[in-house]
């Protein structure tokens, strides 16, 4: 009854978070019925995005940009007007580019790419923390500012990075607990998240 | 900050119905973040749907038949089986889906593709009512269902169809308008129970 190729295209859209059967069949409508190039418009951007967009050797970010010594690394991270030695840890691309929207925060990034989560199966070695250790073994770091919610999982992974820190001559402190229990940090309101930025907590620190 | 083809990725999503800034970012780094192909199979999905998936010349629905005459007909429309002196008057493909999904009308159906709404810009040219006319002109016709749902627009397209059909030997109906299956009157809104205590079916009379 349903033509193959929208049923093909249903199922490819269940794939986008929180999309099930109905909406993902509503969006292929959608889509069908518009009398212009939308869909191959987003196709096209799909097919840019994947080709295009690469992780920062050095932090783990979203980038495009491939230097003349064909590293990919991030403007931010190869911006002279940034503090490399103020670290702030995120989980997701999305809560650095939420801290980097208020223009305030003026060290660079580490993206970890999720949180530990044994039941997950989200064990440390499956995020860039020994990437994050490099970085401090380089020796610039002097502060590591952990962005990470307040979480089951974001208390685990703090405990882990400070515990592959430690010995390193190095601040490492955590957002204030000014956010509200649970909440991510993406929608988390810009003053409240300036002052968790501002109160940080210092929770180990050995220069 | 944001990679360009990212930003092209979020702003191509955003024509996604009930999909906006927040929702599309999250989809963009979702779709990036899987190991597998997500992106390309989504991709491919909407080329291919875009190329293959038509309207039928008969009835509007979607298809992508095309017969060895090189018309555009749907399944329904070709088969045989099917009634086509009973046609069901649909907004969109989708609730000609809905109703198909219950296995009991054999008639054919007529997708409008949208409601008469002056205030939207959706004049009865828009639609495909002159289509439905010539399916009537063609004298095979006995009766017209329109299931349309009850809203302004539903009234007024109904109220267009009549007009444009008079004089032709057919019967009109309209869905029965009542409780929903399974809801308690407590929870029924005030033009429902109303429509449902003026439209009662008498199932019983001993005077």
């Amino acid at each position: 009854m349903i033509p193959k190729h929208l049923q093909d295209l249903v199922d490819a859209l269940r794939i986008l978070p929180s999309v099930g059967e109905k909406s993902a069949f509503r969006m292929a409508l959608y889509l069908l019925e518009q009398e212009n190039n939308a869909p191959l418009r987003l196709a096209n951007a799909l097919i840019n995005a994947k080709a295009n967009v690469m992780r920062c050797e050095v932090c783990n970010a979203l980038c495009e940009e491939r230097r003349a010594d064909s590293k990919n690394i991030c403007q931010i991270c190869s911006s002279l007007d940034r503090d490399n030695s103020v670290i702030c840890v995120v989980e997701r691309p999305s809560d650095m580019l939420a801290i980097e929207k208020n223009n305030r925060f003026n060290g660079v990034y580490h993206v970890l790419g999720g949180l530990i989560s044994p039941i997950a199966g989200i064990t440390p070695d499956k995020l860039s923390l020994n990437l994050l250790k490099k970085r401090v073994e380089e020796g610039e770091v002097k502060e590591i500012i952990i962005a990470l919610g307040f979480t089951g999982e974001a208390e685990t992974t703090i405990f882990y990075i400070q515990k592959i820190l430690s010995g390193f001559p190095l601040t490492i402190s955590k957002l204030a607990q000014g956010l509200s229990s649970g909440l991510e940090i993406i929608h988390a309101d810009k003053n409240t998240l300036n002052q968790a930025i501002d109160d940080r907590k210092i929770i180990s620190r050995s220069i």
